[in-house]
């Protein structure tokens, strides 16, 4: 018998050679109908290896990021199987999962893929897929292996076996089909129910523009017609909201080559959001002790060195500036800079908990070919602070944090979010990690306690720590359902100790303060990018770029619309005015377009009355109101609380 | 007869061969014993030069920057007269008038000067002074200056003959003392009243270090002796208000030679007043219909060669970085940017004025050896925008700027202030300014109305617009009385043209707006090195760093100061606790040092009342308040309006 321990820490005992979805049966027939693969110690394998001895044992199913993985590599290959039998002698370069879905780069020697082709080979992966095959596992020497594809005459396949070593070698085959593969795979094909090709394009054998060029087909699919539907619903719907799109219509922002790529502009609406997000954050840290602080975008060279940024991430950063003798540097990051501020004037345990904020514009270098909009680019304005703390106010510091994360989300109506909690391995302390065995402990267990106390949904990832510390990274899902990495929090004990920082401690002696890195909103280009899709540019009142337009019904009424104008302006309230000759009916169109949340008609009758005639974006009509009334209403709906 | 024109216009005839004093006398002799030189036809002479010719006439006075230059420059002499006359066989270099005073570079022949000897000196200035010796101009040869200081043995006036043309060689006499000079110079030493020699330095011979160091003696002097008393008082006081001194004191900004010479990092309290003025700029400006917009701090060497920046200005700007085979530069000011953003989208008539604004960061190459504190810097923090406009706009467009300057003035205590207004040279059109005669007539005149009609303290300073427009430099006087420049006002149909800036005007035909680049606060790094010497330190409250300081008399009273910190907070009152075991006396103390505008004490009575005892900075006790009461006066205070 053998010991197999469950993630709840429960441990049972089963045969040797039993494997994970025996395990599942002995639990339910309805798990066992759902696991896609196990992780056996930790590593993913097929659910049906045979276990020999003691293992802690996950079942993946298409809940898990690995279940997904496995189930689109085996969607993959049966892809493949689809294309031999449609296409006989095509040869078979990589298929391997994405992050939605799969691709396999394919040689049709010279032949070609339309669009109705796609729906054939679809159908043809359904009927497959309905014969249940099962993913049958070979180990293969190389020269087996070189015979078989050298036989089949796939040269790139064969190709791929000169690389790898005999005695690692293995088939996978369901069906008809054979590849090489490492593997894991799903039990059988009968779990892929759903099945859509979504597009072809061109790609190099190994993406060296030297090699031939293959066809890349993409595809995804499910477990359920149901969640192909969503999923291609989601589809349509992120491309009527792709902020690209929608910041162009918008005039959010813009990008200009001779200001350079990944250098957004910001135009009027997208500086009023901005400014709100800016305000929304100073008040909420002034609320919290936080101070501002404000730095320059270059430093010397000798801060990098101290920090470590450089050699060690010089190619995301900047090229330097020589200036005399001097190498400067654009900053990546605003922490170097702030650790400068801590040691500026000295500090005792009374100065601590030291919460320096500052919205600090940082420049990273990405490929041309990275560079996505405003959701990924080279100018980076980040919702940054750094908490400088001793060990035992960590806790509390690191769940105030938690807990505006928690109130950001309730602001924003973000409804799904989940921690990915990396911890470190301690037998690579010393090497990739910081080798502090006491403070990772410590760290790791206290932020634990925060996440399982505050009750966020949370993973914890093993050995994926920084360097430094233990840390969080952040995804939350837009309101369509698509998911956004958000933000980094990070625990370090290595920048402290690199640049010196010292507190004294109760007893009048020198100690290392903690940091905690955090910037909950993210950087203004990519959380301003989530929010466009995420209200479709229907920004709420408070945050939209402008609150009310003054739509005058003639040229008359123009006097009017400026006075009200002068009065929101002077309560802050964000107005324009539609002082073109045309129709009101166009007005209102155009306004509309806009998705400006208030539309204000002034005629005859308002004028005479001191009142507005209110239309509310995307509702209509909202009958008359006082000017004050109105006035006091956006305000209340403007208030950041 | 001659005809000599006056500032105000009119005409006069006088003798041929009359002289600037004559004419001063023929207008009053009050007027006559103030005249220390005379402007004819813009070059600045000897008040008993006799003129010729038709001519204009000004009559400098010490009112006229000239009128002082003039007279240091003769005190200068008269310093040199009175060292020879200590010293004999003392050797001359070179003498000039500076900003304040004057120096004179001598030769002492291995002599030492003392602090005690300088009062020696003082007293034979004083003592030479009420000779009313006039300084006599001669014209002489080449040949025979040569000789006079040949024989005279002072190698560095013969140098110095050496580098001039013969028949432009003049020497000045006052008293025993006859200098090789140019002039010109006040009529007789009388009119030096007060003298004060400030300190020595060494200097090296031509600024070079591998000629000889001379010693460098710096004095100043008055036509009254009230004056010098007020303006040592005023240095007394400027020292002690020093905003290197005091921004280090209260913690406001510092430097850090990793980060690098001209670039503040500026502390939380210094982030706190930034964070204030931003406010009421802000505030101000969407009051005023501006849009906020945000742009990179870099961007493609090809922007700058658009701007003209390139090669122009390049000395003045950071040196590039190369990436992905472009440079790209830091920026040196944020108008390109903001040109982008303006022709981003179509404009038409309708959409201006538009008036764009932002805090953005610029960066100037300055050598290191003229940084100074916060008021010299590499890094800039702008109160900038720019202001697109037509032609019919600008007259109200540029009034409401100035505007804007006056209630900035009224808010922060500003009661002297001048606009130095610089016009175009008409005959240099096509060189030094550009030729577009018709802008030039209408945008100087319009600027002049506007200046008349706000009743704004204005000089016309004529020939010192920029190469694109005129322009407003911004001169203002701190409460002491010292001198600064704010800000430049700058009309530009220069850069509009070079970026081919349009809008539709209302013929649907495309036509150039112009430009308003303004900045009425400045850079932060300025104004508040400015606010710092202003008010001492002494913030007021809505601009004070932290407003308030809690300090519990004994830690029995910290849960109910903890409980006003959070209260204060929630309100954006800016607190600080003291939460030391100090005595109360210390705590007031250090809170009085550090200039925070309202100190709490908080004992038993206190809490049992729910109450505050309040103390004023510099006032002392103020007696008790309810916690309401205290919170809604500071709230008050601190409002922007």
């Amino acid at each position: 018998m053998i010991n197999i321990s469950f993630p709840d820490g429960s441990i049972r005992q089963f045969e040797k050679g039993t494997n994970a979805l025996d395990i599942a049966k002995s639990i339910s027939e309805g798990l066992a109908r759902k696991v896609l693969a196990a992780k056996v110690n930790g590593k993913v394998t097929d659910a049906s290896r045979p276990i020999d001895q003691d293992a802690s044992l996950v079942l993946l199913t298409w809940d898990d990021a690995e279940g997904k993985e496995t189930f689109w590599h085996s969607s993959a290959h049966l892809m493949a199987e689809a294309l031999e039998a449609i296409y006989p002698g095509i040869k078979f370069g990589y298929g391997p999962p994405v992050d939605n879905g799969f691709y396999y780069d394919v040689d049709l020697g010279g032949r070609e893929i339309s669009q109705d082709d796609l729906k054939k080979i679809e159908s043809k992966i359904s009927e497959l897929a309905a014969k249940n095959s099962p993913y049958l596992r070979t180990e293969i020497s190389k020269e087996a292996a070189l015979n078989y594809f050298t036989e089949k005459g796939d040269e790139y396949k064969v190709e791929t076996i000169h690389e790898l070593n005999d005695g690692e070698i293995t088939f996978y085959r369901q069906g008809n089909f054979t590849d090489l593969c490492r593997g894991p795979h799903i039990p059988h094909t009968g779990f892929i129910k759903a099945v859509k090709l979504m597009n072809i394009a061109g790609a190099y054998w190994k993406g060296d523009e030297k090699n031939k060029q293959l066809t890349r087909i993409y595809g995804i699919t499910f477990p359920k017609q149901k969640e192909l539907d969503e999923y291609l619903q989601l589809l349509e719907e992120a491309k009527k909201r792709d902020h690209r799109k929608i910041g162009k219509e918008l005039e959010i922002f813009v990008f200009d080559d001779d200001v350079g790529p990944g250098l957004p502009l910001w135009l009027p609406n997208g500086g009023a959001i901005i400014e709100q997000l800016e305000n929304l954050a100073k008040k909420t840290e002034e609320e919290a002790g936080y101070y501002r602080v404000k730095s320059p975008h270059i430093a010397k060279e000798s801060m990098y060195l101290t920090s470590g940024h450089l050699p060690y991430y010089a190619e995301s950063m900047f090229p330097p500036m020589e200036m005399d003798g001097t190498k400067y540097y654009l900053k990546a990051m605003n922490c170097p800079h702030h650790h400068k501020i801590f040691s500026a004037t000295p500090k005792s345990y009374k100065d601590l908990p030291l919460r320096l904020a500052e919205y600090g514009t940082c420049y990273r270098y990405e490929q041309s070919g990275e560079l996505f909009g405003i959701m990924r680019v080279r100018s980076m304005n980040m919702n940054d602070a750094h908490i400088y703390c001793t060990e035992e106010q960590f806790e509390s510091e690191f769940q105030a944090v938690n807990e505006m994360y928690l109130k950001y989300f309730k602001i924003f109506g973000i409804d799904k979010y989940v921690m990915r909690f990396s911890t470190h391995d301690p037998a690579k302390r010393g090497q990739k990690y910081l080798d502090m065995p006491e403070l990772w402990m410590k760290t790791e267990d206290m932020v634990r306690n925060v996440l399982i106390r505050s009750k966020i949904p949370y993973i914890e990832v093993p050995d994926e720590a920084a360097f430094y510390g233990p840390k969080i990274d952040v995804q939350i899902w837009s309101v369509i359902g698509r998911e956004f990495t958000l933000a980094t929090n990070q625990v370090d004990f290595g920048q402290p100790k690199r640049f010196g920082l010292t507190f004294k401690n109760k007893n009048n002696q020198d100690e290392m303060p903690l940091v905690i890195h955090r910037a909950p909103l993210g950087t203004h280009e990519r959380f301003i990018g989530f929010l466009i899709e995420h209200y479709g540019g229907n920004f709420p009142v408070w945050l939209a770029p402008r609150q009310v337009s003054l739509l005058p019904i003639s040229d008359r009424h123009l006097d009017y619309a400026k006075r009200l104008e002068a009065l929101f302006r002077k309560q802050r309230i964000r107005v324009e005015l539609d002082d073109r000759s045309e129709k009101i009916g166009r007005k209102i169109r155009d306004a509309e377009m806009k998705k400006i949340p208030y539309m204000l008609v002034l005629g005859d009758k308002e004028e005479q009355e001191s009142k507005v005639s209110v239309r509310k974006h995307g509702e209509g009509d909202k009958g008359q109101q006082t000017i004050e009334a109105f006035m006091e209403q956006v305000k209340n709906e403007s208030a950041i609380d």
